[in-house]
């Protein structure tokens, strides 16, 4: 590519770091901000500084949220003994979409995959513990998704969450 | 969607501006510059508006650039003779890619439009009949790309031009 501003390269470059994006689609979107406003590309440049200053995780779920409990924990109207495991907070707004749940969540922030160096102290595994130690929690559901990874973080969180007593684990139904 | 936050909400929203991109693929873009350092973002987005303050349009040919004048009409090894009129920056890269076109460029920025209201004053047309009147032009090739709309651009340049003597006006041939 032979781009003759050293600008437009660093904005190409900076664009297609993200996924799924190659070089020439990150031009082509450059060059649409660059036909636009002044204005508007600081706004939409200002969206993403914004976000990395103002978005935090709850510190109950790991949930994202605008303040340090999300909305979902502090929920008076959620049934509080139920907790949903996900692999990430897109899980939550899939779920969230069907309106069919009314419990809490815990975001793992990923799956146990040994090929990508990832073990059970890498997820918010034991956040999940405590909650079960110091809520009054009777229904863990386990949310992952299907797949190699998921299935040995199920299984996993079966063994590990079996040794409390009292709390009925389920898992999603597929198929 | 249901996001519970309004800066990652204002995220999306913006990414979604870009032609291509989609509420959805928005999100997971979004969610990925989410879990980068914050420095990153910070460059991710300053990319854009330092590109906003610095890119200009060539003032001779309407490539961009950052300089006044841009790195082709600069270059005194181009002949200068030559004037290869595009629809916009894009085609001077794939030309320039070639590496086989050694003239200048003109950039159109578009093409005409009765449909989207581009009629030729929007075009950089007024700016090439001034430069085939004070530069020394010999040859004129219209590389707009084939359509009904470039066609019809092409034609209405050719009319315009042909009233200047002495200039050779050729068509990239194609098939």
């Amino acid at each position: 590519m032979n781009i003759h501003s050293k600008y437009i390269e660093n904005a190409v470059e900076q664009l297609s770091t993200l996924p799924g994006i190659g070089k020439k689609s990150a031009l082509r979107l450059v060059l649409n901000l660059l036909n636009r406003d002044k204005n508007e590309v600081t706004r939409f440049s200002n969206a993403f500084i914004e976000m990395m200053e103002n978005v935090k995780s709850c510190s109950k779920c790991h949930n994202i949220s605008d303040s340090e409990i999300c909305g979902i924990c502090s929920n008076p109207a959620r049934e509080e003994g139920i907790i949903c495991v996900v692999e990430d907070i897109r899980d939550i707004m899939a779920i969230e979409n069907t309106e069919s749940y009314k419990g809490l969540y815990h975001v793992l922030g990923g799956v146990i995959s040994p090929i990508d160096g990832i073990g059970p102290s890498d997820l918010n595994i034991s956040s999940l513990i405590s909650r079960i130690q110091s809520e009054n929690i009777s229904e863990i559901i386990l949310a992952l998704n299907s797949g190699m990874e998921g299935d040995t973080t199920n299984f996993y969180l079966y063994r590990k969450l079996s040794e409390f007593n009292g709390i009925k684990i389920t898992s999603l139904s597929r198929g």
